[in-house]
């Protein structure tokens, strides 16, 4: 795969997309959380996360908005990147207890973010996100063929960086 | 009002956060905008967006998932700056027909955001948000006293650098 598929000034093609917004999970420390209510009030705050390739990991306290949100709707939009540099999931949330998650996988959420929930005390909880529709863009010129995923499946094979708009 | 009130390694004053906080209303030129359904299902996308002192001007087609949600809640969610460099606005919102607005105020969100609805076609409307609640936060250390707006009242005055936190 070569950076020369993408044209400085052009949009990148959608396997180079997805190759981004996969960096992203893998590197990136914080997103936005954007949860909604049962009676349809907004919230978004950061969160530090983890990505093990198939989910992101989240922790917040059970009773926060974001916690009661993410329990009661089970759905979450998250943001990461920048306005002009955008990836968005939609996920559908497990909520897990603290103590319900292998040790190696709490100790790599707290290793990458540098926060411990199992530190904090029982009122947090782990919120798994399940991807199921990604989108990345950055400009207008990127706005067509921003859809990466579908209902949980990748349409673009990350391997194909000539892969077409 | 000088920056030697926020030592550089610990929490900013109230009310530099204030400061701050209008700078990036004042200049920035996109946020975050969390809305959600009647149903609860939340959105997430950035938007550019113009500020005269006292509303928060958005445009976007009526008819797209975070125009619906506007115009049916009323209730909307912003986020400005970085994951480590936060300011939430908790707002209401009016939805404005493109062509109720003077022939200024559409100006200036043409000339501040390079872009003008208004050319657009009917699809779109303005979203004019008050503030109601904001927060301004960088990391932990500034979680407590980040709530700089309460009700639509600013609870810091803006000229007193040296406020208590």
């Amino acid at each position: 795969m070569s950076d020369e598929a993408t044209p400085p000034d052009g949009p990148r093609s959608r396997a180079v997309r997805r190759r981004d917004t996969e960096r992203r999970l893998a590197d990136d420390v914080d997103l936005w959380v954007g949860t909604a209510s049962r009676g349809g009030v907004p919230h978004l705050v950061p969160l530090s996360f983890d990505w093990d390739g198939e989910h992101v990991l989240l922790a917040t306290p059970a009773d926060s908005p974001t916690g009661r949100n993410l329990a009661g709707s089970g759905d979450v939009r998250l943001a990461l990147g920048g306005t002009r540099d955008v990836t968005t999931v939609e996920g559908s949330v497990e909520v897990v207890p603290l103590d319900a998650l292998p040790d190696a996988v709490g100790d790599r959420f707290a290793a990458r973010t540098g926060f411990d929930p199992r530190a904090e005390g029982p009122g947090y909880a782990w919120f798994r996100v399940r991807p199921v529709r990604v989108q990345a863009w950055r400009e207008a010129n990127e706005l067509a063929g921003r859809e990466l995923m579908r209902e949980g499946r990748w349409l673009v094979d990350a391997a194909t960086a000539g892969e077409g708009r």
